[in-house]
């Protein structure tokens, strides 16, 4: 689908080995990491910034599409092309340049297309690392577009906070190079331009290197999973930890049973922590780590984390009803089993919502009460990171297979409705944007801020990447 | 200087008590915080989003400057008019409400014109705080516009970390009220536009309330002040804190002889740490903090604090050559002196620099020689925020009194080309932007930036306030 002169141009951008244009090669940058995808008129695989200019100036001049994509893990449709065949892969999995730790200042400077894992073998040489624990191993300049959040941001945070530096590429006629702010932790001598590229899904420009801050790496582990004595008492739960153990709580996990029964059924070799008893109605992934070393003759997590339960326990009618310790390895096992879980009992509908926590448990029980009600074959085997507010809201048919599109596209409009609306959640708290919310962000989001967000884009794109249309509807 | 239908436009958005015409009650809202200031047309105080659109509105609609003030505890001339006697200044000191604390969430949501004090007290009541610590007490509105990080920034980081969600009122003729952002934790619905805001100087717009996130309030603190073996052992200590104390360390706050000096000899009622003995070239106050309550039987900070210290005391050819233990609030003390100190030797050149950590050393004996060489009669008394990077590069001259005004703009220049082009220093890590820095904006950010900032405000604002002009000079 590519012209004689487009494909000329870019092989003279990126070399042979640059341009993919057989279906084969196309298959896994045209796939998306979990439902849908579509199909590329080629995918470009620059190696450098200057590279990455050259194609996307090429692309504007040019009126041809395209989507730029590091690493392809995202659940949003935001780096994969449509269905036309017409739009270009930017891929930036060549740009593995530079992997540079400053272990002394704790940062890192660190090229597009370098994984996390990648990056966090790196920086264990320096007993360093970026903790940012996500289900799958995605790149940077993907996390970047994204701002990625997952299982441990409430002691860490999200991308963002760690962007003390970007290199971007303007999608403008010249494939303007930007840097923007130059790495430093305290810098308020120019407007935090960076910030728009961080979570833009690459629409202002694309992403081709970062300075990242990152952090000492943990040395001591404990978890456990928490029965609540009901589901209110999970924010109790919450709170205690907080207070008792908070510079050490790096994951309070909510897991409902609907999800952990179907991971304990349909995950091979996972084991039950409840060792075949009932699986309670909900239970929380409690963590703590800690970059200290242990100190002989002095206490160390696992004591911390028995004492806090042990207070818990003795508190009359508190909120702990039962307390699952083991090795943290295990736990998390079990959590990450959830979606896998889910998987196999049929397609998942998947809503990333975000909430104020102390909303959840009033959300969740109108939800389950709204289902019951008016989608009945629907079942919610929901799990989240509580403490930030994070529900992913899975919703899965009772009986297994496939819903009818227009009923999964009715249940999920009611699920956001009641989220957004009546909760003032956000419909994508951290999978970020991409066309698989095109229709939320087109609904939920204001028309003037859907106004002054395209106008903002314009300031730094003569044309847009393709996975998100910002503006109000022409 | 107001003319009559602009006084009837202004009286009838605020009513009497909101607006200040005469001299004796402009002064304080014309007068900056430490140096210079200017002289209003008149001073307008809102009390609600609605009435700062109103005067907004009217400012624009009728070319009338404005700057936007609050808490005017600032540095770099961001909240002050200029000497024309044209400018009004907007205070935002009476939008005081709301102040409400969601203790569950963890979060506030809060008017522009609260003091960090007031705001603490309330978060008090519920163990909670804004652990943002300054030399001052400034307003919520003034802190996010200026993006404030102060002596906590390794812990807590800055104002920007903590900002969930705005309301702005944007300088166009209506304007404009919008609401950025919901105040949740991981939102990733739309394009962070907040962040233009945070740290804008109320370029793009006035902030008139916010969403913070806050955190448990400490427990229990310790600290000491720490005599490095030699200047280049600062940064093995601040490793070895990281290493050893890291989830606790809050505060490593180097200073100068220079600066320590000065402030024994002139600041009366502070206690000397050093006993009347030698004051060492430079020292460090590091403070641990935690929100964990002591438990009976397990060690405090104190306890954590000696036992890094002896294992640094034994190491052989180890970075610490001596540390004081003491009273938290008299290390404090010592170190909340040394701007006063400095003041009453004569007129400081503050510069309020930010660096790689690596490269403060280094930058400090290359900065000390060119003083020696070039710029005798000075001398540097600085102090900073070792762990982030920030050095409050001071200047004095030696016998006291002022420099001339040439000279000392030839030493301020000579330091900032130092670190801005030697070493890619900020040249304002954590004062934010406002007059004061308009030569070194103009200077040291790329003519690109500023056009991109300059275009990025111009979608937000017809008119800007007036206290720096982004764009590159017509």
């Amino acid at each position: 689908m590519l012209s004689a002169s487009d494909r000329a141009a870019l092989l003279a951008a990126v070399g042979e080995d640059g341009l993919v244009l057989d279906e084969g090669g196309r298959a896994a940058y045209e796939t998306a990491a979990r439902y849908g995808g579509g199909r590329a008129a080629a995918v470009v695989r620059p190696r450098t910034a200057e590279e990455v200019s050259a194609v996307v100036g090429h692309c504007v001049r040019n009126g041809l599409a395209f989507v730029p994509q590091s690493g392809n893990t995202g659940l949003a449709l935001g780096s994969t092309p449509d269905a036309s065949g017409t739009q270009v892969v930017l891929s930036l999995d060549r740009r593995r340049a530079p992997l540079a730790v400053d272990a002394a200042d704790r940062t890192v400077e660190v090229g597009a297309g370098v994984r996390l894992s990648a990056l966090n073998a790196a920086l264990a040489e320096h007993d360093l690392c970026l903790p940012i624990d996500l289900g799958a191993d995605p790149m940077i300049g993907g996390m970047v577009a994204t701002n990625t959040g997952g299982a441990r941001f409430l002691r860490y945070g999200d991308m963002r906070r760690h962007v003390l530096g970007l290199e971007v590429v303007l999608p403008d006629a010249e494939g303007t190079r930007l840097t923007l702010s130059a790495g430093l932790r305290k810098d308020n001598a120019q407007l935090a331009l960076r910030h728009l590229f961080v979570g833009g899904f690459g629409a202002p420009g694309v992403v081709t290197r970062a300075v990242l801050e990152v952090h000492p790496r943990p040395r001591q582990t404990a978890a456990a999973i928490l029965v609540p004595r009901d589901e209110a008492a999970v924010l109790d739960l919450l709170l205690a930890f907080e207070r008792e153990a908070g510079p050490f709580l790096t994951a309070f996990e909510g897991m409902s049973r609907a999800a952990v029964v179907r991971a304990l059924a349909h995950v091979p070799g996972l084991r039950d922590p409840f060792q075949g008893g009932e699986v309670p109605p909900y239970c929380v992934l409690v963590e703590l780590t800690s970059s200290l070393s242990p100190r002989e003759g002095r206490p160390g997590l696992a004591d911390l984390l028995e004492d806090v339960l042990a207070d818990l326990a003795e508190a009359p009618g508190g909120p702990l009803a039962d307390a699952l310790l083991g090795p943290p390895e295990r736990m998390w096992a079990l959590r990450h089993a959830l979606s896998e879980g889910l998987r196999a009992c049929g397609p998942v509908i998947g809503l990333d919502l975000s909430l104020r926590r102390a909303d959840i448990p009033r959300f969740r029980a109108e939800a389950a009460a709204m289902l019951a009600r008016d989608f009945p074959e629907f079942e919610a085997c929901e799990f989240g990171h509580v403490a930030d507010g994070g529900v992913h809201f899975n919703l899965v048919r009772r009986n297994g297979g496939a819903a009818e599109p227009a009923r999964a596209e009715q249940v999920r409009e009611a699920v956001l409705a009641l989220a957004v609306e009546g909760y003032g959640a956000s419909f994508s708290g951290e999978h970020g944007l991409g066309r698989a919310v095109q229709a939320s962000y087109d609904r939920f989001v204001s028309p003037l801020i859907q106004a002054y967000s395209a106008a903002v884009v314009g300031v730094f794109a003569d044309a847009s990447p393709a996975a998100l249309r910002l503006g109000p509807p022409q």
